[in-house]
């Protein structure tokens, strides 16, 4: 018979205690978490911390390319990158609905434990409640990150230092993530298998941050997608930002699947996809080195920073018009990370 | 019509930041959350640092004298002082049940809010993800919590110096929020209201670890209870905890109760009560600073650290006999916090 989670697991008493020694200790195995105090104890020589959460509770847990587990550890990772800041801890709240299947959760942990190698994190502290059948969707998982910010990118948070000119630079191709879990939850075949973007992008991040160049601000594209970013970066400011939808990068099946199920790409969740603003003179030169990073290997300049349109961001169709983007209304795809 | 939870509050889009903006703003409004940077950032001056996290799926989300935003708060401060920090900045993860009230969600972030101001912690990140109808319970949260720890209480969170002779003090009665749970969930009246005991215990502790006595371990007794907290401490180590049930402070009314249900207040879950265990020279002086603040009004010393029954924890009962406290089986009482 599978094993399974029981309500015990959750109880902070025996069972919890070979959850973690079993399944949590093998996977996450580092000296800090090993010691199993109240806190973790940690050790930052950083003047600046960054500090993150997600909770994750994607529909289906397990789709093509990864599981909730990945988008746990990248998620917050890449919240962290886009900061400016060096991901360095996390934290994992497991909730789990009685009966999940045990050997799921070591998948998932497997995957954790992938992508946190893969960042240099390490996953220092945690906990898990179990709740009834039917009381939660098979697991839900938060993580909270803490990185180290240098006072060199303290600007980059807000944007500060965006003017007009300034290059909008994407890091890849654009709403893989949501056609992956789209096609996972209705069981739909496609010619090619689209995988879930997911990656943790704090090297690629890093090795441009490092440059000589200026980054003045960065952006993960996830819930509400390439719109949702342009426009929170423009409102309530002098700016505007301007697009070219022809520069835009979508795979030509995702943008087929989403005329098709009336999605809008520019709208799509990524998991593994930033925006860059970056000094026009630097534009070209900061795309290369991102290029030369797996996870950059399709970025491309898509618009720039404008006086005209204040607080909008419009989009320049192919056929030549101009749009406003809109920020997102209600829910294109729930439980999408 | 009552307002509620609609799924495009967890979008990412417009509606995220109405309830960003109209909510979450209003009543964890500080200088760090306004900036709504992808990351807090913060600046603390500190060589060691303290980082834990818990979900809190407390059923029923309203109890008597708190709800489940009052233990998402103390629970994770109190995490944090009892591994010798001081509490400073906490992030929040709301994943919501679609047709929750929007009024009920107000009534947990203003006890959020009041537990912060108590505790003198800032809600400085967070992340919100709303589900369909019946993927959740209602509300679930968690909080992740940062805070800074003085290098010379880094041997508090594993208990390094604790020796046999030692006294172990509890704060208060035990058993208190168990019993406002159970009550709740099973409409229960009694006779005298008994209330959840949760509370930040970071000032309380504070002021016992800033006073010139040695504090060598401190726990809080949560899932699990006393009984759990007594078993970790010993279990490896080549000691063992003698406590005397006569000097366990338990409400008659909780004992009671625990007798009709066939509960042992030992196992009881608390959200406001701390074990200390200090040197035996110290304890009456500590036991009285405790006393004089208002959460630790009833602590007692109730019992010590011996050399004989190495790695167990025993219980010398009212009637003279001894029994050995056993680590929580299953789970007496799922989703108390």
């Amino acid at each position: 018979m599978e094993k399974t989670i029981l309500l015990g697991h959750g109880s902070g008493g025996k069972m919890t205690g070979e959850l973690i020694d079993g399944l949590f200790l093998k996977y996450f195995n580092n000296e800090i978490l090993n010691r199993k105090t109240d806190s973790a104890i940690l050790r930052i020589p950083a003047e600046n911390l960054a500090f993150t959460t997600d909770s994750y509770v994607v529909d289906p847990v397990f789709f093509p390319g990864g599981n909730i587990g990945t988008l746990a550890v990248c998620g917050t990772v890449n919240d962290l990158a886009v900061s400016g800041a060096t991901p360095l801890y996390l934290s994992a709240g497991f909730i789990i609905e009685e009966g999940f299947s045990l050997a799921g959760l070591e998948e998932i942990c497997s995957a954790m434990k992938a992508e946190a190698e893969k960042a240099g994190v390490f996953i220092v502290t945690g906990d898990t409640k179990v709740v009834k059948r039917g009381q939660c969707d098979k697991i839900f998982i938060n993580t909270a990150g803490v990185g180290s910010l240098n006072s060199r990118h303290l600007p980059i948070p807000e944007g500060k230092n965006i003017r007009p000119g300034d290059k909008i630079i994407v890091s890849g191709y654009i709403g893989d993530h949501s056609i992956a879990i789209m096609g996972a939850r209705e069981n739909i075949q496609f010619e090619h298998e689209i995988l879930t973007d997911a990656a943790p992008l704090n090297g690629l991040i890093r090795k441009v941050l490092d440059s000589d160049y200026e980054v003045v601000f960065m952006r993960d594209l996830t819930r509400g997608g390439l719109a949702n970013a342009l426009v929170e970066i423009v409102e309530d400011r002098d700016l505007g930002i301007r697009v070219h939808e022809t520069s835009i990068p979508v795979r030509e099946s995702v943008s087929g699947l989403c005329e098709i199920f009336g999605y809008d790409p520019l709208y799509m969740a990524n998991e593994g996809k930033v925006l860059f603003i970056v000094r026009p003179a630097d534009a070209t030169a900061i795309l290369e080195s991102i290029r030369q990073d797996p996870s950059g290997a399709d970025a491309a300049i898509i618009g720039e920073v404008i006086e005209e349109n204040k607080g909008m961001a419009v989009l320049k169709s192919v056929i030549g018009g101009t749009r406003i983007i809109d920020k997102l209304a209600g829910e294109q795809l729930p439980r999408i990370c």
